[in-house]
């Protein structure tokens, strides 16, 4: 959270725009079969014979989705593809290549792009993707990051968010809220350290709802076991702007109702005891918060013996006729239709 | 270039980040076979059965690669578009698909984006691309728009920058530094234009010019021309930056030399009389004006019969083996090294 005033700086004009796309990715390898040529051409030329192709891109601008006095860049990189690569898992594909355009200040010296670019090496290693294209250009701003993710699937395997049936399972992936309380964390001791710059936070209460904010990580492991599993779900999306904005996608995209039950919405201990210092209702964090990149699903009733021993998916509810509405079953019994109120970047501008 | 201030105003936090994408693509149409999914899911779902994907990425930002005080919001989606599809023709591919990104600040109502689309839609009609995805989100100062291409061709057409060889025919389709004159007037009418906005500015004289800066096209017709006459080019790139910049890439990436004679640099007299009332040197423009979109290719001499009376094709030189190195022939027949000044967007900051 400190930045380094010693730190080198090199100028990026001294490289020049060719010249730093060359330098930011001379490093990086080709992991995959299908990409025939990658960075260096007018475009990349992927090879996915038989297979189906997904394509999905996200923007990330500075002061709107992240704040660079608490993410570090090379997190920022890796989360950068993150969000991206959670879109092709949703749909229950594999991410095969990223492309990452980037615009950025003079501000940036060479070694804070090193940086970025160090992160989604990370990422494209871990993940098991090719970086095979972008564009470098000035920004008369902030930094701007704009990445593309391709992925390749066969045709029996997409699914979509349109597939959901009454009666067929809620199933989300891992816990929520947490990156959202961690946003808060860092949020608080922003404000601290601008009163009391000399102040060491103390962060270890939180360590994973932060970590869960400035580095996510997308569920590659469900799509794999997904189909260890022998289940293919009948509708899916990733969680980026909230529970429940996500769960009526799913429901107006297949033409269903849901109820949702509050009390098996997976939460982190660490989730609920900051929401209990932050006084704010676990609850709601858990639908509006937004930033989870989880997967939720939804999956016909004759697979749940399938899945119901795994700790990593949990069932939340079932999706109904469209008629019996869209409902939140409280701990107290009672429905309250859901809202998206969600993570509404248009909304939320500052 | 004059603003209607009584046109209507919606605010775009109205419709939401998921209403504002449904709202701007609602009359979008498929026309590709190879769209099996466009927007309305975690990502599109792409079909190229045994062809090969190209891919590529361009990031356009207000105040380094537009003004919007001369260009209209519908010819800068139209543009941005072209941008793209130029590097997708450039790989020798058809062009079937674009994601389209916009982050955009408070101040653009939501009738700027419809006309920002109405350009993207037109753009995707004229060349018959799907537009399949995108994101749309918010920024603190101006106009950010990342569009990603996607095109597919057969592995043994796809045209790469580095198989030039020494003695093949340096080729360039249209003309050069058009677009790059129609900025320096649509430049020169905004300063007058602040001195006084009464001023009505005769812009007949430079109608080609400006055109080719507000409106490019990209050379789809060249990739069929070249089917047609049964011509594959042993290396290809677009002019974006500038042809002299351009020329050094595929020297560099095909490892030879090149002699372009400056008498043969296809100039349009619109960009000469313009040259000469800007008392500016039409050869300099040409080499680095950049943004004309037009493409660059080198051609075996065994197919120079094939091309030699076609209009649209310009042989500018040949290329020579790596040592010769990299020159122009000047009208007086002097030999003057190639630099590439081009048009850096990441010197040229303001």
């Amino acid at each position: 959270m400190i930045e380094d005033k010693n730190q080198e700086r090199t100028s990026i004009s001294e490289l020049g725009e060719f010249g730093l796309i060359e330098h930011l990715t001379q490093h990086f390898e080709i992991k995959q079969t299908s990409t025939v040529k990658g960075i260096g051409d007018d475009a990349a030329v992927l090879d996915f014979k038989s297979k189906k192709v997904v394509v999905t891109t996200d923007l990330l601008i500075e002061r709107v989705h992240f704040d660079l006095s608490y993410i570090p860049l090379k997190h920022l990189g890796y989360k950068a593809i993150m969000v991206n690569l959670s879109d092709v898992y949703a749909m229950n594909a594999e991410a095969t290549q990223v492309t990452v355009s980037i615009a950025v200040s003079n501000r940036f010296p060479l070694e804070a792009l090193e940086e970025l670019y160090a992160g989604i090496d990370v990422a494209s290693k871990i993940y098991g993707i090719d970086v095979v294209g972008g564009d470098t250009t000035s920004s008369t701003t902030g930094l701007i990051i704009s990445v593309t993710a391709i992925g390749q699937v066969d045709e029996k395997d997409v699914v979509y968010r349109n597939g959901a049936k009454p009666n067929d399972l809620l199933v989300v992936t891992g816990d929520l809220g947490a990156a959202y309380m961690g946003l808060q964390v860092l949020e608080r001791e922003k404000e601290v350290f601008k009163v009391n710059p000399n102040n060491q936070p103390d962060l270890d209460l939180y360590t994973y709802i932060i970590e869960r904010q400035l580095k996510p990580e997308a569920r590659k492991d469900i799509i794999k076991l997904l189909k260890d599993l022998n289940v293919k779900p009948t509708s899916m999306i990733d969680i980026s702007d909230g529970l429940s904005s996500e769960i009526i996608h799913l429901c107006k995209q297949s033409g269903v109702g849901v109820e949702l039950y509050e009390n098996k919405i997976p939460l982190d201990p660490q989730v609920i005891s900051t929401c209990e210092e932050f006084d704010i209702d676990s609850t709601t964090i858990a639908l509006n918060g937004g930033e989870d990149y989880e997967l939720l699903m939804t999956i016909s009733q004759e697979d749940f013996p399938k899945i119901k021993a795994n700790p990593n998916l949990t069932v939340i509810g079932y999706m109904t006729e469209k008629d019996k509405g869209m409902n939140l079953v409280t701990r107290a019994e009672t429905l309250i239709p859901l809202i998206a109120k969600g993570w509404n970047a248009l909304n939320d501008q500052k």
